[in-house]
């Protein structure tokens, strides 16, 4: 195996180990022995990895950041290139509910690193919520190729609309955590919301008919944005 | 001055002392010696008064609680008891954003000891968070008044409204205290989801025509209804 290979793999072995430990008891029993004693090593190796604490965090919210996307991106692939784009913002707000013991792992995690960020501005610069503008503009997209695809009502402002939806997600996924909702009660609360976006088809018009006289390019473009957000996700600064 | 007023007005002093701490380093940094400190008083005292860690943060996240429903309640009363139910909910939501220092302190405070909840379920039931369902009802309860006052569109369900409603809150208050958003957009996005709850009016008669028509009975249980909320957090647990 080719050592650079071998160095990835250890170090996701350890924030993984991050990831288990904080959800287990929070941040603060993020400890370099603690670490080293989850993932079976030394401390010395985490240490040589990641030198700090902070960056131990750092990495991890970076690593759980590129979970999620792959998880909304393996979402969508199930919808095929031409899903309603309703469909795909669907996939979008329920990849980031806690739905398995994964993704309630990588939220625990996300939300720790946001209570953090709230004291310590250095750590609002994060994966997990640095790229917050990124996905308003993503979302966004979204919704004005909806628009010209005629699916969402073209009378919605996409950039307030996107914020709004994800500062839903962000409070929907907490509820769910803190069983103030669960699941059901959730994903009602989500399609309650988009079903309020869509596009009223005018009489003997279908949305569907609209659509075919739409050029097809528009859709290429949200992939591409997609794409810019997942590579992004994965550039690792260090 | 009465011994208990003044245990009140020490243990007011105390939590005070807790909420500037962790706003300044998070519930880490609260420590009895650090409480003391911030307060001016000695270690003996504060335990004397809170006992435990865990007592101090439940005790602080309540008097968090009161001031919160406070700042609710003292807006309302600007509206006066028959303002539209839209701009109740407008007032609800707004108390709910950092727009002084009191209120970043709080919610700061509300936020962190979510996190805290995320991985030890006997946080969860913390003032707080533990009130999560009543605050659904209160809103349920404002929307279906609307909605019996033609002031709210009767097509949509008050309890999933009213958990949408509350989780967007969440979710704006955090991104305003991340610095994702600012107060502006926050509040744009606040105003372009009540509009859409606002019952487009019949032609040829006003919404408040057909208020005018309704019984004021109504306005009073919603009255009573937050009185309820406002008392219950006033208890004092043990």
């Amino acid at each position: 195996m080719p050592r650079k290979v071998d160095h990835e793999w250890r170090r996701a072995e350890i924030t993984d180990a991050v990831v288990r430990l904080a959800g287990r008891s929070g941040l603060s029993g993020v400890t370099f022995r603690e670490v080293a004693a989850e993932a079976g090593i030394s401390v010395a190796l985490v240490q040589r990895y990641f030198e700090t604490k902070r960056n131990l965090i750092l990495r991890t919210a970076e690593a759980v950041s590129i979970g999620m996307t792959d998880r909304f991106v393996g979402r969508l692939a199930k919808l095929g290139p031409d899903g309603p784009i309703l469909d795909r913002l669907r996939e979008l707000a329920l990849s980031f509910l806690p739905t398995d013991e994964e993704s309630r792992r990588a939220l625990i995690f996300y939300h720790q690193v946001g209570a953090v960020g709230l004291t310590d501005p250095t750590m609002r610069g994060v994966e997990a919520h640095g790229r917050a503008d990124r996905l308003v503009d993503l979302v966004a997209d979204m919704l004005r190729q909806g628009q010209e695809l005629a699916e969402v009502d073209d009378t919605v402002d996409a950039i307030v609309e996107a914020r709004i939806l994800l500062a839903l997600m962000v409070g929907l996924s907490l509820s769910v955590l803190l069983e103030n909702q669960d699941l059901d009660q959730v994903t009602t609360a989500i399609d309650s919301q988009l079903a309020r976006l869509r596009r009223i088809p005018l009489p003997g018009k279908t949305n569907r008919m609209i659509q075919r006289e739409v050029s097809s390019r528009s859709t290429r473009s949200i992939e591409s944005g997609m794409s810019v957000w997942d590579r992004s996700s994965r550039h690792r600064p260090r």
